[in-house]
């Protein structure tokens, strides 16, 4: 529907937002689904919120252990990853797609094929409609050490890759160039500047 | 600290996340925030979580009328988008920064010069630490046509950008290239071929 201003009105835009592989023990087997839709909650403590169909097979793995894991593919396992949206852990064993490993928790199973892995401690489940937000304090953050520049984590090491939500089929996307220095780029601001759209 | 598999833990792993401004009206006047820690909640309504902290001037106008906007800045307002970041609306006028448009709601702000606004109604509000979650559900969305391609939203012509969260100082980053296509290109996984690390 057009409702002026060159703008149309629509039912879901496209968004691309970070994926994860999120995992937790079901009945004592790692289990790991793809997730687009989470968010920091917090940062002392660092706080993740992780929203997931309550009918999905990995929230019995967090509702049981309370604890679960956020790791970060890298574009190179998107195969693996869209195999994990793809397919319900109660139909099909994704033990074996990765390499897991266990940290402080030993209930939370990480992924060594993921260059960025977070273990988190359920401290609160809300629920919303279809679906439940598992929010975890991450106890521990794990970074492998190729991805490391300085002492410090490097984002196009991690090559974390996004996905569009809202187009029919869904896409990908890869992560592009650095656009600017955040906390600093808005300084060359002039008032009264307005851009054309 | 080194934690064998190759894999280092770290106080903070770097993320990147989208970007947004988040707008509500302050006592009848247009204010923006800019607001990466955001995501969806549910479909159906659709509902999106927006975190922030709650000294924020933004939050204020979200209180008072229970509305809110979120809208996604294209690269080209990197500056602009950096500048509602930096400066907190209790101290500068962020009204004149953008053209701003009303819809269904009334009293949730929108940006014209973003391709993509979504207009909420607060349904929840919940607390974390220092921040607030505040839950809307998506009353209306709005696309410039101008970034429609067969009447589906075209999100490479919305040209959203990302921030990365962990690294200091944090950095602005362009969306890449197609990757793959969700829900289709994990048909392709052959169980036991593992990748090395």
């Amino acid at each position: 529907m057009r409702c002026g201003l060159g703008k149309v009105k629509v039912s879901f835009p496209s968004l691309v937002l970070p994926v994860s592989l999120v995992g937790a023990d079901v009945s004592g087997k790692p289990n790991f689904e793809a997730i687009a839709w989470f968010t920091f909650l917090g940062s002392k403590p660092i706080l993740i919120g992780v929203c997931s169909d309550k009918s999905h097979h990995t929230n019995l793995g967090v509702r049981e252990n309370r604890t679960f894991s956020v790791n970060i593919p890298r574009a190179e396992l998107v195969v693996e990853t869209d195999y994990c949206g793809l397919n319900s852990g109660a139909k099909v064993d994704k033990s074996e797609v990765f390499d897991v490993f266990y940290g402080d928790l030993k209930t939370a199973p990480m992924i060594r094929e993921c260059h960025v892995n977070m273990e988190c401690k359920l401290v609160q489940t809300l629920e919303f409609e279809n679906n439940e937000l598992f929010v975890g304090e991450v106890v521990a953050s794990y970074v492998d050490e190729e991805c490391l520049s300085g002492g410090k984590c490097n984002v196009e090491k991690v090559d974390p890759f996004l996905y569009e939500e809202g187009r029919i089929p869904p896409g990908y996307w890869r992560l592009g160039e650095p656009l600017a220095t955040a906390f600093k780029i808005g300084t060359e601001y002039k008032p009264g500047s307005k851009r054309n759209r």
